[in-house]
């Protein structure tokens, strides 16, 4: 298996060095061939992917919701890739320029990174997304998915290929790592010589299996425990309407609300309203004591609560002193994701923005905007929730470096 | 062990969230503090220095002039830190601001990355560079110097603490690792929680050892194997120029030249010429057979000379077929550092600069430019030979990441 992986890289990285001379428009015309080719190939998908969810005998309900690959979530892989045609070529872009001293001119230009190695579980349409956006960012990928979607991840895979093939486009391209060999994540993690950097996409024991073997630089997406605080000088109606939308329109995403954090001032008239709102639309509610004292029908929070990322209709909530006390409660259980502070004092408002150590940091607004497309990047392919290279939404600027180029007219340094 | 590079940890943490606030004027009343220290402490240094040296029985030449501290070194570390105050500070600078299409204000910023991890040898005045530059851009910085340097890097530890006790400046901003135990690094390298990035400068068994321990992120100052490749449309006396230029202005510096590789073409008249001026300049050239062929008095190299940092007046020499066989022999042993062509033919310049994977690549000019001052970036902590994060010279920009701010009035996401 080590040798396989090995053979892989090297096919990918002598493919980054092809991809990233391409114009856009030969990227698009593999796009295209690659989107034509899932829809040519939808029934394929769906039996190997029926297979996989009959192989599922142990999984989750929300796993195997993941796992589904229904004829809509095929109609999005294959509208996802023709957005990514749409969207500007980020390679080959000037950053800066200038004219040195010396008279050399000296520019920072955008280029891909070269070989991604992405490791992921249960969604299989992650591998064409995936594929799209670091074709079209002039990368090489190799894809690792999980077992129990090995069937579905292979047909996607080969309907990709067979799209690429059509129009003779460089095959290693987008490659996929069979799942037999729990190895196989560890040798692609070392692959210095080949691999670029690796982008784990899952639970917090893939993020950590990865992050421990790993010698190739990782770009983690973590959980999001996001948090709501909300101020002794918020609007109420306002801090109601937040955090309902922050917990309950899309509770399985990352940048849905996990926990509230509430200014004690405020508390006494904010929570008991906030408490009906929640029962009303089914959020189970985990507090500490100070805000059961307020409201006796919460459930009692334990401390590992308040840094649980649900991804469900459960919420913890804790009554703090003041926004000092808030701000490091959030930065030492958050997950550096996103928060938002609900207020009208602006001294709040500018201590928490500019302490808060997150990705995205909100002021009288939800939680739920941290997302690619929201902020203008495009489509991505993840939110990173480390602070190297990629802070927040990830798209195809992210995914590409820079160099510098200098010409001079036989210039040395004196 | 652990507990004390733990607790290390845990103290620059909190130091980071309070530096992360300070004005322009604060940190550099402290970088005033800290040259003004350095002066005070010169004797304290030097003997301490004297130490080191005199311990330090087994030492090559080059290591000894690396960890000796001269009136003169002193000087540019007190001086670099004066040069440091004058640069603009990068912090809360606004990277890109928008408006979105729901009426919420949405801002890119910088901010500082937090702790930073530096792991150096043998030049004690690293402690001092690194400290200022770490405290300019808002970072704490812990440090873990070789134990050949071990008095030195305390003394000068000890100077800069001094200083900012004076004017009750954050004293964990800036923290050194006692050398007694190996292990401190392994430590430090997996301290996720409190450690932000690692950045190891020095050989390549230093590098290998962080990347391989490391969960940290790293960003690697790597070897600075620099090619100059002559082209056949190359001006014979601006190639002879350069790579004179490359090699022996200073061939101690990572930017200096390693290898030339020669197109067949124009080998017969360039490489004599060469030969003559290497051998007046007393270097050490090691050739390929069909170099040899042509200048006989060169010596054989081995393979391993192509991917050998000499850091010295030695390099290696190689004949190509063509420019695709250069760009593939650069891209294959070189370190993606600094690279060079020499040629005249405009599409012999673009496939070299778009093809060679370095971070700065040059046409008709020296490799020796790749510098933070030269680039205009300020001082550099170093050179990054990592794709991420940074390329190439990493000033005080390089030392922040992002954050994004969102401004709404009550938005909720539809």
């Amino acid at each position: 298996m080590q040798e396989l992986v090995t053979n892989l890289g090297i096919l990918a990285k002598n493919a980054s060095y092809k991809l990233a001379l391409l114009s856009s428009e030969e990227k698009n015309q593999a796009l295209n061939a690659m989107a034509d080719s899932l829809e040519k190939h939808r029934l394929a998908i769906k039996s190997a992917n029926a297979l996989d969810l009959k192989l599922a005998t142990d999984l989750s309900k929300p796993l195997l919701e993941r796992l589904n690959l229904s004829d809509k979530t095929i109609d999005s892989m294959i509208s996802g890739i023709r957005d990514i045609i749409k969207l500007d070529d980020p390679v080959a872009k000037l950053i800066t320029s200038k004219i040195l001293a010396n008279g050399m001119e000296l520019k920072k230009v955008r280029v891909p990174i070269g070989v991604i190695g992405i490791i992921f579980e249960s969604r299989p349409n992650v591998v064409a997304d995936v594929a799209a956006l670091c074709l079209k960012s002039g990368n090489a990928v190799i894809l690792r998915g999980g077992k129990e979607a090995e069937h579905s991840n292979r047909a996607i895979m080969d309907a990709l290929s067979a799209g690429l093939a059509q129009i003779n486009f460089t095959p290693e391209a987008v490659q996929l790592i069979p799942v037999q060999d729990r190895m196989a994540v560890t040798y692609l993690c070392r692959l210095n010589n080949y691999v670029d950097v690796i982008i784990p996409r899952g639970g917090e024991s893939l993020i950590k299996a990865v992050t421990d073997c790993a010698t190739v630089p990782v770009i983690k997406h973590y959980k999001g425990v996001c948090h709501i605080y909300v101020d002794d000088s918020a609007d109420i109606s306002m801090a109601l309407s937040i955090c309902h939308n922050a917990k309950c329109s899309r509770p399985s995403v990352c940048n849905a609300a996990e926990s509230i954090v509430v200014h004690e001032n405020i508390a006494p008239e904010f929570l008991p309203k906030l408490a009906e709102l929640f029962h009303a639309n089914g959020v189970e509610m985990r507090a500490d004591e100070s805000a059961r004292a307020l409201c006796p029908s919460m459930k009692m929070a334990n401390p590992i609560d308040f840094s649980t990322e649900y991804l469900d209709l459960i919420v913890s909530i804790k009554v703090v002193a003041n926004i000092e006390q808030a701000i490091k409660h959030i930065n030492k259980h958050g997950s550096h994701h996103s928060d938002a502070i609900i207020a009208n004092n602006q001294l709040s408002q500018q201590a928490f923005t500019r302490q808060i150590d997150s990705a995205a940091v909100y002021v009288n607004a939800s939680t739920r905007f941290t997302d690619g497309a929201i902020f203008g990047l495009g489509a991505e392919i993840g939110i990173s929730t480390d602070k190297l290279h990629a802070r927040g939404p990830m798209g195809l600027n992210e995914l590409c470096t820079y160099k510098w180029v200098g010409k001079g007219h036989g210039h040395i340094r004196v």
